[in-house]
Parts: C-alpha cells; sequence; structure tokens
C-alpha cells in the first residue's frame, strides 16, 4: 500500500515537473515574440529595402501597384528593431497604419511620436518626415500613397544616429 | 529493482499523460481561435453596422476621415461568422486588406472568391459587389475606399442565404 503511494506521488511530482518544464517553455517563447522580429505577420516580408533609403534591415512588399483606376499604392514594410527609412516626402501625402510593434514616426519641425499597433498616421504632402521601428522592438506598417498621379515618393537623406535616438 | 522500474514506467506514463493533457488543451485553445470570433484584432471593434446594409454581426470603425487632401477613406470591418454586407458599389472602387480569418468576395456575375489573412482584392468603380465572413470563421477586413471626391458607396439590396451558400 505505502509503495502504491509513494509510485503515485512520484508519479504526479513527476508529471508536474513534465508539464512546467513543457508548457513554461511555450510561455517564454510567446514573450520573446514581442521583444524579438516575431510580430504578428500579415503578409510576406518581401525585398529588403536599398541602404540608399533605409538605415538597418527593413522589408518592403507592394500590395496594390498604381494604376490608373486606383491611382492609390499600398504595401507593408517590416522595420526590423532599430531600422528606419530616410527622410522623405510624398507629393500627395501618405497614410500609415500600424499593424504591429513599436516605432517612431517625425515629420520634420515635430518631436518624434511614438506608433504602435493600432495607430494611424497622416503625413500630408510634401512635408518631410522618416518612419521606422524602435530601437528595441520591430514595426509592421502597411502604407498607404493617395493620388499617384502626383507623384510617390521623393527620397532624401538619412536619418543619423543622433536624430533617431532624441526621443522626447 | 523491479518495483523501482515498475515506479519509474509509470511516472514517466503518467508524465505524458499530464503533459498530453496540460498542452493538448492549450493548442485547442488555439485552434478554437480561428472558429470563433478571437482572430488577431488590431483596431477598436466600433459601431455594429446598421441592418439596413449588413446581414448578421458586423462592426465598422472608420480610420480615415474623408477629407479634400487625402481624398481616401480607410477604415476596419470585422464580420463575425455568417455576417456579411448587402450587395454595393463605390464610384471610385475599393480595396480590401485581410488582415485575418476567412471570408468570401463576390463580384456581380462571378464565382465566390474566398479571402484569407493577407489577401488583397480590388473592386472596379461601380460595379457591384459584396464582401463577408464565411459561415464558420469571422473575417477582419481592411477598407481603402480612394477618390472619395467621386463618391464612397451606393447601398444596394441583401444577400440572401441562397447568394451567400452558393460557394463554388
Amino acid at each position: 500500500m505505502i509503495t502504491r503511494i509513494k509510485t503515485l506521488a512520484l508519479a504526479v511530482f513527476t508529471a508536474g515537473l513534465f508539464l512546467m518544464l513543457g508548457c513554461s517553455s511555450k510561455t517564454e517563447q510567446e514573450n520573446m515574440k514581442t521583444n524579438k522580429e516575431e510580430l504578428v505577420t500579415i503578409f510576406p516580408k518581401g525585398q529588403k529595402g536599398p541602404k540608399a533609403n533605409f538605415t538597418g534591415n527593413a522589408y518592403n512588399i507592394g500590395l496594390v501597384e498604381v494604376d490608373s483606376v486606383f491611382t492609390t499604392a499600398v504595401g507593408n514594410v517590416y522595420f526590423e528593431p532599430g531600422a528606419r527609412s530616410n527622410w522623405h516626402s510624398h507629393p500627395a501625402g501618405q497614410i500609415l497604419i500600424i499593424t504591429d510593434g513599436v516605432g517612431y514616426h517625425q515629420i520634420e519641425g515635430q518631436p518624434i511620436e511614438t506608433i504602435r499597433k493600432g495607430d494611424v498616421v497622416k503625413c500630408p504632402p510634401n512635408v518631410r518626415h522618416w518612419h521606422g521601428a524602435s530601437p528595441e522592438v520591430g514595426l509592421q506598417q502597411l502604407y498607404i500613397v493617395p493620388n499617384t498621379e502626383k507623384g510617390i515618393v521623393d527620397w532624401q537623406e538619412t536619418v543619423n544616429d543622433e536624430q533617431y535616438f532624441k526621443q522626447k
């Protein structure tokens, strides 16, 4: 009888240990997701943005190509932590829809604003701005460029570290 | 010695059983997510769409209000399983970006197409269409209406069950 109780106790103890080990590794993985690049991904990662226009690793995929009917360009950019666009402007402006992560957006002459999942940003036509991930967490963002008959983007100079780290 | 082996075997067996039960309940919950309304949500749910324009429960939140600069309306609709829009058309067309779930889109005269996370749909100007969730799984979709100076939407009649269930 005592042997059976011991056996059962050992079984339950070992089961608990396995359960803790087995399930906690899953929870740790989930926590890691918000600190590394495993944000929720909706679209394929696409092509790495050129060094001429981006600092760090940013990946762009076009979702709606420009045509004369919709006159709208839509795409997704995934910025790895620390990555950002150069300064640039859009002849007809740009709308950003943040679908996951944490990043920065700055309109020239204004403070850097922190942008997060669910945020919507509008940058008016011909206004210089840049956007990208925060240093610690990546950013998934949709971009919408309307009225593309006016032009799409004018790329300008790099956002240097002094500018990027000058938060608040 | 044999008792110890038996004890160990029982412990490992019980541990395995607990591990299966403990972790499978988590996996089942994750599977449930895709069958119920717990899709990935990026935006607040918003307001329930009126019965005049929707069958079932659909919730709309505006993200970009119409103005004369961007001339673009953007918003998110969450369709509960079985919910769908009425037939309607847009004077300047519409772009849909599916961010989670499974749904249907139909352009009049064409077969129903199944739409899923990551899909992009373009419906041309003044073409009758409807969209909504599948019967079993909800749908999260962003909509983009370009060139709003031409108008936004012309609502028309209900998509009845015969039309909705006529898949493929």
